[in-house]
């Protein structure tokens, strides 16, 4: 197995006939998933997602990094979208100011969500529509696309054919062999792949840690049922906003009920609207109700689907958990959070909880029920997919580093040679040459921050800066000089935000500041800079050795 | 099922020949555990722990509130400390800073664990040793104290008889029937309390949400087993510093395997010593070695025992996957996390998982491995403790809201009358008076937080100016006065950190800020404070509305 390594510089140019292959985002990471594919020196990118941030305060969002595309911008064949997650389509606006007409090739309901996306951002894209059996040829590449099976209908794998090698890309995917819509991974075609050669096979890692097969999404019907079936008065179902199938199970479950459906959140309501008006999901006559209207309806006839199953403050759960939302949750009431918990979320998926039950709601959830499943193929269907495929070089995509290792472990495990196994991570380029893939550089690959209407203008530095103020806040310390006489005029004006202490402890500290001012002026210096360097010492060395605190500081010498 | 209500206020006195029982802490949480119990005008305090901060930025650790007894300290007999762990007996510094001569009472292990902390803290205690079996006339609280099986050695369950009736606190708890000490969860006493007379039980509710019945530890031996089987090199085994059983198990294994054991990390090292001088912990001769001399020994010949199971970033753990320690992780290296993953964690022990593997290291965790099993009963077990002891009252303590609802819920699945179940948070008094439980009223019961060397003083405000100041930064606008003219002499002096923007984007608010402060010495505005509003109000509505940002903005006017 190849491990990338440090003193990796650029890569060499690609050998003429070489295929090269450059992640810039899900490797390493869960999200901001795009994949870069290089021939004859086209461009071909598959998705386009953001990731959302961690210990990144004050961060919206974190795009892929750009930077080795953006002087190549005319290269770009097309932008191929495996499916329409936001980890895999929320980057493709920011993309798309660089050149807005990139096409974009996809599936029909990937599309109408990247559209719907893009008229927010108020760009009209160039689109291609594909579906499984589809064969198009962009650039050098033809692209055949296969169907997959994930937690959003309508999603692609691409099988890349150039002369310089085959590489089949999974996208997101899992094998549940009795989906709600029948659509299920077209192993068929991956089989016929393999018979004609797939020199690169790049795998979707999210779940390789997991052993076994991932449970079929209609396993959770028995809970589903179970709570139409007991709850006494509202049902409120939330879920993610792009879980088509997740919501078709409610709608058939309240149509067989005698309940009404309303959606709330803007998301939901958005999403839901542009499934069903492609048909992905079928929403019976006179089901669904304004959510506006509930009123006309005893509370034992609705069903409410909604936002907010990771604990998002802002989302319509959260809101009703804080008693700030019209719909006012109470004793009788049931919650269902038909979603998973994702790694980050679980003190404010908590939260929500206890503030659901707190007002009385029972909550029904994956610590208590069989009411999610995952999206992504488990170990096992890995195995069925190797052995089926039997590819000659492996690149495990998608997923943290341990998940990549996983799934490279198990690539092996089906006879895959461990150097045709290569595990790279976000910027490591993966050239395949004569058949042979293997890691020959790395390029250019930051966190590129959205904060508010800003893109990649945050930094490092800034966001340490917040991490210093949210831990220990700061110090400010004035000090107005006499131009005339570059005696301190007035001042030390001190004072401090989100500092543990009391103002009072910079009793001790300002005759020292007026000394040292005092000391430098003798001394002849008159630099503003170096003046506030003086105090800033004479402050950190009392804050951080007697105080033990380690705020920010931030010395002001102003002249009037 | 009876709620708290919002409405209510302080108790009433409580009846003569009542038993209160007041809740200071662990009732709505998972932590700070502490219950005052009240008879006849005199105070029992069971257990008195510290609650680890989720979102509140720059506080290291989060106290029950003490107002309650503050002014009654003299009342206080005893404190009972059921077992060793932080949320039980991390917070008695603080509370005998205010008394220090209130007696302990505990077991051997865990009083010693509190002299440990205490001596720290430079406070002798005065302690009184108690074991299974024994009986204490502690005021008029009768005492006798129960063996309970835990994820630390010798806790006990504590069962009050007074006049008023009778109380069984069960602390943490789990019922392994086949524990590696052989100490078992005393069901015998159980039911002997419960044919006395039990008129109301308190039950840890941690895993009341968990069905079935919690994995026996030496269930986890041949994960463990597995690790020492097949490891090339160094074996090196994270886990909670007082998880004395587990260590065990870890130095079992590296005796049989023929590998020296070194222990890493503060609190290992100093709790593992108390386990080992006390004859908790059985370490074979020669069988440690210290850390320093691991130079002498072949790789495979090594096993580390080090903290950092929980991703802490200054821990031996997250140091060596960040290549920060003097122990060098790399390939054939293997890394057995042997703990939970506390929710809230999880981002942290994935960044040290990554850290590690991409090291070349193996990681065994909890996630791939049978390597950890809970210290708290699940549901089966609990049913059993209310069918042997049959309570005429319940009241679930220790968890969040929903843990509290879910042990409720067992229990009257056993029988017990639903009115006859509380389920109270944090501050709601609880009296028992005629053998009949019930919510009477709240007493005071906040936040006390220790923010560096200060307790109590770090405040909401103070958290949500720093929850602003991690989010965007702020902005101070200086303003110099001329105290003879009034006119400006100096400023507008803008400075910002954490802020999204570039400074640039003030050029357009400084002449607002001075029209905005010309216009008021014309009419007259003298006071500094009502300029520093005027200059608020100028910044502000530019940055809410024009950027839509909400750093904090701080105007300061000096007079020079």
């Amino acid at each position: 197995m190849s491990h990338p390594h440090p003193e990796l510089g650029p890569p060499p140019a690609l050998p003429k006939g070489g295929v090269r292959v450059v992640p810039l985002g899900g490797l390493g990471e869960v999200g901001r998933n795009m994949t870069v594919v290089e021939y004859a020196g086209r461009l071909l990118i598959v998705d386009c997602g953001v990731l959302f941030p961690e210990d990144h305060p004050g961060v919206d969002l974190i795009l892929p990094d750009f930077e080795y595309i953006e002087d190549r911008l005319d290269d770009i064949d097309a932008i191929v979208l495996t499916h329409g997650h936001e980890d895999h389509i929320g980057a493709v606006p920011y993309l798309l100011r660089l050149k807005p007409d990139i096409p974009l090739v996809g599936s029909t309901l990937t599309l109408a969500l990247v559209e719907a996306k893009l008229k927010e951002h108020r760009i009209t894209p160039f689109t291609l529509t594909v579906k499984e059996g589809s064969r198009e040829k962009l650039g050098p590449f033809d692209c055949e696309f296969v169907a997959v099976n994930h937690s959003i209908p309508d999603a692609l794998a691409v099988f890349l054919r150039t002369p310089g090698g085959n590489l089949l890309i999974t996208g997101d995917f899992k094998m549940d062999q009795l989906p709600l819509d029948g659509r299920i991974t077209d192993l068929r075609s991956f089989a016929r792949f393999g018979e004609e050669g797939v020199d690169l096979f790049l795998t979707d890692s999210t779940n390789a840690e997991v052993p076994g097969f991932t449970t079929p999404e209609r396993d959770i019907t028995p809970a589903i049922e179970r709570v139409f079936a007991t709850a006494e008065r509202r049902i409120i179902v939330a879920c993610f906003s792009s879980h088509v199938h997740r919501v078709q199970q409610v709608l058939d479950a309240a149509q067989a009920h005698g309940r009404k459906v309303a959606m709330v959140g803007r998301s939901m309501v958005r999403n839901m609207g542009i499934a069903a008006d492609l048909g992905y999901l079928h929403v019976p006559d006179g089901l669904l109700v304004d959510a506006k209207k509930l009123g006309d309806l005893r509370d034992d006839q609705v069903v409410l689907v909604c936002t907010g199953s990771q604990g998002e403050p802002m989302a319509a759960l959260s809101r009703m958990a804080n008693r700030d939302h019209q719909i006012d949750v109470g004793p009788g009431d049931t919650v269902l959070m038909a979603s998973s918990l994702i790694p980050g979320n679980e003190n404010a998926v908590y939260r929500v909880i206890n503030g659901l039950m707190r007002l009385g709601a029972r909550v029904v959830h994956k610590g208590n029920a069989l009411v999610h499943v995952s999206g992504h193929a488990s170990a096992g269907e890995l195995l069925y997919c190797y052995n089926i495929v039997r590819p000659r070089n492996v690149m495990p995509i998608h997923g943290e580093w341990r998940h990549l290792v996983a799934n490279a472990d198990l690539a092996i495990l089906t006879g895959v040679p461990a150097r045709n196994v290569i595990v790279a991570e976000d910027g490591v380029v993966v050239d395949l040459v004569d058949g042979r893939a293997s890691i020959t550089g790395v390029v250019p690959c930051g966190y590129v921050y959205v904060d508010g209407s800003l893109v990649g203008t945050t930094d490092e530095t800034l966001l340490k800066d917040r991490r210093i103020l949210r831990d220990e806040g700061f110090v400010t310390i004035i000090v107005v000089r006499d131009s005339n006489t570059g005696k301190i005029a007035a001042g030390p004006d001190i004072r401090t935000r989100g500092f543990a202490e009391d103002e009072a402890v910079f009793d001790k500290v300002r005759p020292r500041i007026e000394e040292a001012l005092e000391d430098a002026r003798r001394k002849g210096v008159e630099d503003t800079h170096q003046l506030q360097q003086i105090i800033r010492r004479a402050v950190g060395g009392y804050i951080g050795g007697k105080l033990r605190r380690r705020p920010m500081i931030i010395p002001i010498v102003i002249d009037a």
